[in-house]
């Protein structure tokens, strides 16, 4: 039984000796990363910053409905004075301009729909709306059939070069960086990494946890039980413990009472390279000096018996810079001693993802940087960008609009919320006080 | 192109019919259970009572390490005057009394280990602390040989029948109630689970959304991006925005701009009895009537057109009781109409579950039943039972000790919280004030 219990330390000693390790441990594993793919990467930390492998768009893209022209064409247009163009086709998101007759030159267009290509030659794009479409017997159409139908389209209205068209890159460039290192993979975050056709992020690691309940009486839940056996609680009980701290649990199963199997356990734990490992059993009188014996095989013992009642016979270890918990076999007394040792120890290490959470404030109130001019009858909500403000003040933020093209994907990743201006204002003094609905922490 | 735009419902009059659908939906949902394994169980809500299959403990098991005797073998013993057994056999946690030498009569033992299974004959535990083993050579055993060695135990001091014997189902009956309907699972419950050997549980069931984007120009991240396409945004926004929710996202890919394969993802969402359809894009000028058209095949247009901006073009359908939303394709406007009209939704059907996190409070002052004893020299962790006050003071509470043997699973089943004693204090006085770190939210 060797020197078990002899030396009982003082519950604060060891919540002090835990708090330091804690605290080494939660700098360490700040630098462990993993990688994750997009589908789980929701609520995680990125651990590097992530750029673009393409250009978004990846062409240019009208972003209206309408016909895709030589912006010349329509200089001179106007309401009582329309010019008109040939039709030459159309084209479809999701097509390809790569037929004649979707290529535009002078009095000639092609009928677009909002995120098609821009056709070549075409450099604008007018809005169905300034534009009607009729059908023209042909006249002296050069080389044209006399009596030959042909589709053509009134122009009521000019456009410039460029209008209506988000060109290539002009959202998100090739190599530009997405995502910081540090921040939280939001919904906004993994759309924009979906928008790139990023598959797997690295992100801050979690720390894992292994658990191993030890006991020639235990059982695993679901198993046939024999006389004299018993179901194992803790394996239950622990893993869901660690899962509530936010840690990933890793139970390696049932040792029987023997040097071998509970060496065996460690061996596994620190083939898996978890971050902590927990041993529930075998830590009282009856079962003797298995786990100490089994610590002290590849590592030292730090804390041996504590003055609480229940738990006296908890155990700390440390084996190659990891933490190793014996908690009493005794349910109740393991989740005792698990509340107050390790949960402490386990978020500590998690601190960054806890942080992230905590500084999820929903709402905040801002000065607007500029005058903001919001559509009459409508409802508006006006992304923005929070820049804060010089000293003494810099704890309050300005709010800068986001005027962007739509579809932009960064309009989704660059605003750090959004004011909503109701239907009846038209315009936010600079300066005026305004509340941002928050898409990020803060 | 029909009515589309036609009827821009206000944004307060689309709130308050989600609001009032919700409630409705709600209701419905708690009615609604699924089997899920222990191991998936923890933070679900029981949606049945849940009945201990076996009685634990399952045998007659010795609460300590010691001697396993005939107690009136032992009522005369005195530390001046002990009494002497002979020592039979030993048996371990994890054995079954099977043998002779594992049977006890009087004037016998056997040695046990806590935990493991009373030998036939016995009816007492008498503790390793109060007993001391040494060898004897035979003298005048009736048909022994003399100078044979045997193995004897001196007893220092009487045990009462049953002491340091946990009865067989004297901690959870079979039949008994181990887990109420409508309880939150935590590691506490599911450790109580574990204990009886139940592998499944019925729980309520969580929300189900599925998810469709529509567009021909979308490719899935990872899959090739041929010219012309970009890739989808919103399905791993609006699957993430559903996950952040609490309810279970179920994505069913892409839509080709097409009233069939609209329809079909209708169909597909049906057939997988989802709670929620989310389909994206397919709601503006562009692509035409296709959104609406599907859903008018299957059910009803509630709303089509709101006045926000971005988000004009959000419909609302039902299907069969099930709401169906419409978003547009550009994803901030996306994110914006799901955050405004279907988050709200989703949080309201899942309330059951959103209330036991909120409840969640973690210490409580109360008022202590009875008088309540602590073992000096050591800091205590008293289990209570909480139970409400008379008027007028019923919100609050009276803690109750929980008396318990040691290794009772329902000490862990049935205590609300603990109360800390610190070392050096010996009694908590009837009615004073006592803090409980709880187990349960209140």
């Amino acid at each position: 039984m060797g020197k078990q219990f002899l030396e009982i330390t003082e519950k604060e000693v060891v919540e002090r000796v835990i708090a330091d390790l804690s605290a080494k441990l939660a700098k360490k594993n700040v630098a462990e990363t993993e990688k994750v793919i997009i589908g789980e990467a929701l609520g995680r930390i990125a651990s590097t910053g992530i750029f673009s492998p393409l250009n978004i768009p990846p062409f240019d893209r009208s972003t209206m409905d309408g016909y895709a022209v030589v912006a010349s064409d329509t200089f001179y247009s106007a309401e009582d004075k329309p010019s008109s163009l040939i039709i030459k086709g159309y084209i479809q998101a999701g097509e390809f301009p790569s037929h004649s007759h979707q290529y535009v030159e002078k009095g000639y267009c092609v009928g677009i729909s909002t995120g098609a290509p821009i056709p070549k030659g075409a450099n604008a794009v007018v809005k169905v709306e300034n534009a009607f479409e009729y059908v023209d017997v042909a006249m002296a159409v050069e080389g044209g059939e006399k009596g030959k139908k042909i589709k053509k389209v009134k122009i009521y209205k000019p456009v410039a070069p460029a209008e209506n068209i988000m060109l290539l890159g002009s959202d998100i460039k090739r190599g530009e960086k997405i995502v910081r290192n540090g921040t939280t993979l939001t919904p906004r975050e993994t759309g924009v990494l979906a928008a790139c056709g990023i598959k797997e992020v690295f992100v801050r690691k979690k720390p894992s946890v292994a658990i191993v309940s030890t006991g020639n009486e235990l059982v695993a839940p679901g198993d046939h039980l024999v006389p004299g056996k018993i179901y194992d609680v803790n394996a239950q009980t622990l893993n869901d413990s660690v899962r509530d701290t936010g840690c990933v649990p890793l139970f390696l199963g049932i040792a029987r009472d023997s040097l071998e199997e509970i060496s065996a356990k460690m061996k596994e734990s620190l083939a898996k390279s978890v971050d902590v490992i927990i041993v529930s059993g075998g830590t009282s009188a009856g079962v003797g000096d298995l786990l100490p014996t089994a610590i002290e095989e590849f590592g030292e013992i730090i804390v041996h018996g504590v003055d609480i009642k229940p738990g006296k016979p908890f155990i700390l270890g440390m084996i190659q810079g990891k933490p190793v918990f014996g908690l009493p076999g005794n349910p109740t007394s393991a989740l005792i001693t698990f509340n107050l040792f390790v949960a402490p120890l386990l978020r500590t290490m998690l601190r960054d993802y806890e942080e992230g959470e905590r500084r999820k404030t929903k709402r905040i109130k801002v000065k607007a940087a500029l005058r903001i001019f919001s559509e009459p009858g409508r409802n508006e909500y006006v992304l923005v960008n929070l820049v804060k403000m010089k000293p003494p003040e810099e704890e309050n933020f300005f709010a800068y609009p986001i005027l962007s093209g739509s579809g932009a994907i960064t309009t989704l990743s660059k605003a750090d919320g959004y004011i909503f201006v109701e239907k009846g204002r038209e315009i936010i003094e600079e300066g005026e006080k305004v509340e941002v609905e928050l898409f990020i922490s803060l």
